[in-house]
C-alpha cells in the first residue's frame, strides 16, 4: 500500500508505445489515423492503451479546437433538493448530445462563483448553465467574455446575459398564497429560510396576494438566513406559533420547510388541514407521498435543466433558439394539507 | 436579445490590451509580473480585465505545470441524499485548500464513469475522488494511469487503487438489524431499492444478523432496481405487507425508503413503533425531525468527503497519509420508530 508521490506520473504515449513495442510515431498514428496502420498494429496499440489506462491529453487539443465537449453547471447548493430535478433534466438532455456535464457549487457566494467561472473558462467549455438572474456586474462581465453559449436558469428577467429559461417566483408564490385564501384560511403566515433572491420574490408574491385579499399582517412573516432543512422547518414552525398563536395556515418557501412544519403539527397534535393549512413550494417527490400529502407549487425544474442543455446544443450548431428567453410557468398542486375548502377534514396528528 | 453564434468569441489578452490602450506585451507583463510595471499601468490593465471579464487561458498553463487546481469528484447519483453530506464534507475541506471542486455524475454506469474519467484526465486534475470499490478492471486501469492522487470513498476493501476512506456496509447493516432483534421484533423484513454493490452488502449484513438470531426467512426480502425515493418506499412497503402480512418490522436500505414506509404506516393507521418497527440507513437530516423520529445508521458521509480532500491535499504536498486506507466505522442512532424495548409505545398513525 506504500506509495510515494513521484508515482503520480501520467501515462504517456511513450509508455503505450513501449508496451506495444512500436515506435511513438506508430502509436500516435494508430490512435489518430487508425486507417493508416495495419489491423494488427491497431490491435497491439489498443491493447496497450487499455492495459495502461492511457487518456490522451485533450488539453492540447482544446487549445487548438477552441472548446471542449463539456457543459459546465453552476448551482448555489447541492443540499437544496430543487437542484436534484434540475440536474436530472440536464443529464437526461446531455445524453442526447455529445456533451459531458461538470457541476460546481457556488455555495450562494458571488466570490466563489467568480473563482469557479475562471476554472471553467480555462477549460473552454462548450456551454455554461448558471443559476439565477441576479449576478453581480463583475460576474456578468465574466459570463459575457466566456466565448460560449450561456444559459441562466431558475428565474426570469428581461435582461439575460445570453439565453435564459425559468419561471416567475413572484407569480408562483401569489398563486400558492391565493390558494390558501380560497380554502378559507385567514391568518396566513410565511416561513422562509435561506432568503436568496428567488425566495425574496416568493415573499413578494405572498404579500401581493394577502394585500389584495386585505389579509396582510407583517407580524405573520418569519425568515432566517440559515440553509433550509426539514429540521429547521420544524424549529421555525415552533417559533412561528409562539409568535403568532392565532395563525391558521402557513406558506413555506420550500417543501423541506413545509415537511418540517407538518411533522411539528403531528408532534403537537394540530390537525392538518382542519386546524391548520400547510403549503410547500417546488413539489419535491415526497410531497405527494407524505401523510397527509403536501400541497405545493410544481416548478419546472426538470424542464429548465433539459431546456438549458438543448439551447446550448442548438446554439453550438449555429441554430440559436428564438426566443432565447423562455418563461415556463408553474403549476398549483392542491393536496390534502390545504384541503379545507372541499369540506373534507382529515386528521393527521 | 438577438445574437449570432459568431459572437461566442473568448475575450483575449489582445482585447484587454486594446481597451487599456497598451501593448499586448505590457498587458501580459502587468498580469504575470505586476511588480515590473508601474502602478498606473497595473490599474489600467486591471480595469480592462474587470470590464471585459477576461479569464487567462489556464489550459496552456496546465500543459506546462502538469496539473490544474481542480479536484474531480465522481458520484453515481445526485438524487440520493447520502451524497449531499459527502459533498458538504468535500466542499468544506476544499475551502481550506487552494483547490476548486468539479463534480460529475456517473448515473451508476461503468461506461459513463469511464467517459467522465477521460474528460477529467484531459484536464489534469490535482486529484480525483471516486465512489465505491467495485470499479471494473478497465476503470481501475484508467484511475491508475491518471498521474494524480485518487481516493475511493463510501466503502472499504483491502485493495485500493491508491487511497481509500469509507466504512463497512455489511457490519453497519448487521448492527441495524441486530437492534431490531434486541427491541423484540421477530418477523423483520428487508426493503431495498437501487441495489448497488453497497446495498447488496447491507442485505448481506441483514442476513448475517437474522441467521445468527435464528430468525432468517427469505420470504421477508423485497428488492427493486428502481432509484430510491420516498414515494417508492411507500409503494414497496405496501407490496411488502401484502407479501408478508405477519411482518412486525423492516430494515430499509436508506432513509428515503424508511420515510416512505413510515408515511404508509400512517395512512394505514399502523402504530409505529408499537405494532411495527422501522429502521432507516444514513441518518439523513430529516430522520431526527420526523414524527415519530426515525431510527437509522449514522454513516460517516461528511467525514469521508472531508477526509478524501485532506488525503489528496497531503499527497500533493508530498506527505501521503499513512495508512492510506481508512475505515471510519458508523453509529447506531436508535430513535422512536424502533423504541419498543424501552416499553414506551408511542402512537404515530
Amino acid at each position: 500500500m506504500k506509495k510515494i508521490v513521484s508515482d503520480y506520473r501520467s501515462v504517456t504515449l511513450k509508455d503505450v508505445a513501449a508496451l506495444a513495442d512500436v515506435s511513438v510515431m506508430t502509436a500516435s498514428r494508430a490512435l489518430r489515423t487508425p486507417d493508416r496502420v495495419s489491423a494488427k498494429m491497431r490491435a497491439r496499440v489498443s491493447e496497450a492503451v487499455q492495459a495502461l489506462g492511457y487518456a490522451p491529453n485533450e488539453a492540447a487539443r482544446a487549445l487548438v479546437s477552441a472548446t471542449s465537449s463539456t457543459i459546465g453547471v453552476l448551482i448555489p447548493s447541492i443540499s437544496n433538493l430543487v437542484f436534484v430535478d434540475v440536474l436530472r433534466g440536464i443529464y437526461d438532455a446531455a445524453e442526447q448530445t455529445p456533451y459531458q456535464v461538470q457541476i460546481a457549487n457556488t455555495r450562494y457566494r458571488d466570490s466563489k462563483e467568480q473563482e469557479l467561472l475562471k476554472v471553467f473558462a480555462a477549460q473552454r467549455p462548450a456551454g455554461l448553465i448558471v443559476t439565477g438572474v441576479d449576478q453581480s456586474p463583475e460576474t456578468r462581465a465574466i459570463l459575457s467574455g466566456l466565448g460560449c453559449p450561456v444559459v441562466q436558469i431558475m428565474d426570469v428577467s428581461a435582461d439575460p446575459v445570453d439565453m435564459m429559461i425559468g419561471f416567475d417566483h413572484r407569480r408562483a408564490a401569489y398563486a400558492a398564497t391565493r390558494h390558501l385564501v380560497d380554502q378559507g384560511y385567514r391568518r396566513i403566515g410565511f416561513i422562509g429560510a435561506r432568503m436568496d433572491p428567488r425566495s425574496q420574490k416568493r415573499l413578494d408574491g405572498y404579500i401581493d396576494a394577502l394585500t389584495e385579499a386585505d389579509l396582510f399582517d407583517d407580524a405573520l412573516i418569519l425568515t432566517s438566513p440559515q440553509p433550509t432543512s426539514v429540521a429547521l422547518g420544524s424549529r421555525m414552525f415552533g417559533e412561528f406559533l409562539a409568535m403568532a398563536p392565532d395563525a391558521d395556515a402557513v406558506f413555506c418557501n420550500n417543501d423541506d420547510m413545509a415537511l418540517g412544519a407538518l411533522f411539528e403539527c403531528q408532534r403537537r397534535h394540530i390537525r392538518v388541514p382542519g386546524q391548520f393549512g400547510i403549503m410547500g413550494y417546488n413539489n419535491i417527490e415526497y410531497a405527494a407521498a407524505s401523510a397527509p400529502s403536501l400541497s405545493s407549487i410544481k416548478t419546472p425544474c426538470y424542464e429548465m435543466g433539459q431546456g438549458a442543455v438543448q439551447m446550448i446544443a442548438a446554439a453550438a450548431r449555429g441554430q440559436r433558439p428564438e426566443p432565447g428567453n423562455v418563461d415556463l410557468g408553474c403549476q398549483l398542486m392542491p393536496r390534502e394539507s390545504t384541503d379545507r375548502g372541499a369540506g373534507r377534514v382529515r386528521a393527521a396528528g
